[in-house]
């Protein structure tokens, strides 16, 4: 089957991928869109010694099982179902784990992809593509919500949160953090003023990038999202005593830091990664959530290298693979 | 009056201090016994540019107030009284504090000291100078179990925490672990393993010190006490996905670190630093807790430079100064 192929940092299109052999308990989907994601764009820079077909970020159809004929979109990790964690409902940590198009599994780059049944979730006829494949995503910013409720981030005040980065991530993270906490507000820093229109009224776009020196005022909680190296150490200043720093991207290069104000400010740091998908599913077909205006291009399978390029200029929006078996 | 100055990395004692005015507020301490901390080296060391007279684990006399005659302990930490943090009762994190023999405050290796009266707690007959030195220290590993719970750290299963540093903080970190997780094991890292007699059946000593390397195994919490700016890199792979690590101490100079595994296994990081003196207090008028056994040496007021460079050799555990005007 056709699709991509990603090998020492060189992706290509090929016609001879292996079709997917769904082993018991998954099922194959048959690919109808999927969005290049800055994770993608790392493993394609060699990021974890990456070699395969990337993709995680689809919508398609299954071909498979209880929802096969229908359109689903799927939780990403695949865990081994045995360990302590899997037990507790938990695949997204579990050591043997398998990752759509990130680790050890062939990704949604290509006309088929295989995953456990338990892993799709139908799609909602009033959820189109483009919507259904920012599931991925979206949930990934819900998560955040999720994950500061329950580090106990006391986000009362007037000043809710700072988000750091204006690309996609940073918008969805400002988004459901400005959704959330209607009363207060949100601030967002990034090198695209513009794009704060789409927020809406409860978040602000601070009008400049992130970069050293001291903060004009301090908030509760700071969500790095730019993926920058020197993006942390930089954050640390922004965030008030005893309050919270959450990191939503994983920077390729280690960083320097000085913790000393991590101590002597008590803050706290989390790391977030995925989200559910079905909360995600939710927000949009209840017509809460349009992601369509953080579209840049629609690609075909062929033309996906140039996406690739396009993506990895930065300071562009979502590129968008569509794939026509 | 008499007490240590120190300048430019050099301490001395000096005979012509200048005798502590009590502001509104303020009361002065006659000081009576005196700790020396790894933050004192620090500061002698030229950490945050220090001039001054350090110390801040102390326990003496009032001389003023409705405690005068009696022997007090101090929170280190002096609020301005008048912001947001203030009045919401937590002076720890002003930003106009000031902080005995850390900041903008001469601290306690001196005859005399001052501290506003609200700082000051009376000391228990049951409890000798000698313990009463502790209260500081001890305080601040209690906060340990304060944060973890507000954390939400899920300490259930047989592996409770690790510790890493098995010096003065670490042992008081895991003793204090160790007696509120009675069912649960705290391991300890660090070179000196016959130092785990004195913490009791619920802690075990690894029998070795950190560096880089695999785990072993991972833990829900892991408590970086040993102050090295390597040890949060090496310390991260033995936390458990959403697991905790806290950071007890501030490392003077910047770690280089790679922040993936943080977003990865969705970690948490918590810095904490002071505690509250009361609760300490309490667990020593009870018989809950002797430090005695962590006391090296004790030395007067003019032996105190030699005492610092005893205490710098590292792998020694408390020195005191005892103070007599």
């Amino acid at each position: 089957m056709q699709g991509l192929w990603c090998e020492a940092g060189s992706l290509r299109c090929r016609g001879d991928l292996p079709e997917p052999q769904a082993a018991e308990g998954e099922a194959r989907v048959a690919v109808r869109l999927v969005g290049v994601c800055a994770t993608d764009l790392a493993l394609v820079r060699g990021y974890m010694g990456f070699r395969g077909t990337p993709g995680h970020e689809f919508v398609g159809l299954a071909l498979d099982g209880p929802w096969a004929g229908r359109r689903v979109v799927g939780e990403i990790n695949a865990g081994c179902g045995a360990c302590a964690r899997c037990r507790s409902g938990d695949p997204r940590h579990c050591e043997r784990r398998s990752v759509l198009g990130i680790l050890d599994r062939p990704g949604a780059f290509a006309e088929r992809l295989r995953l456990p049944l338990a892993n799709l979730l139908p799609v909602d006829d009033r959820i189109p593509d483009e919507q259904a494949v920012f599931a991925e995503p979206l949930a990934a910013a819900l998560a955040l919500e999720e994950q500061v409720l329950c580090l106990g981030a006391p986000l009362g005040g007037s000043r809710v949160a700072l988000v750091i980065g204006d690309g996609k991530l940073g918008l969805l993270c400002a988004h459901v953090l400005a959704a959330f906490h209607p009363q207060g507000r949100v601030d967002l820093l990034g090198r695209h003023p513009e794009r704060a229109a789409w927020l809406g009224p409860g978040a602000r776009h601070l009008g400049r990038a992130l970069g050293p020196g001291p903060a004009a005022g301090r908030y509760p909680l700071v969500v790095e999202a730019s993926g920058l190296p020197e993006a942390l150490a930089w954050a640390l200043p922004w965030v008030e005593p005893r309050g919270t720093l959450v990191l939503k991207t994983t920077a390729e290069r280690p960083a320097q830091l000085d913790l000393a104000p991590i101590v002597i400010d008590e803050l706290r740091l989390a790391g977030s990664r995925c989200g559910r998908l079905s909360k995600a599913l939710d927000w949009m077909a209840s017509g809460r959530f349009d992601p369509r205006a953080l579209i840049d291009r629609r690609w075909s399978l062929e033309q996906a290298p140039a996406a690739f390029e396009r993506a990895a200029r930065g300071g562009v929006l979502k590129q968008l693979i569509a794939i026509t078996a």
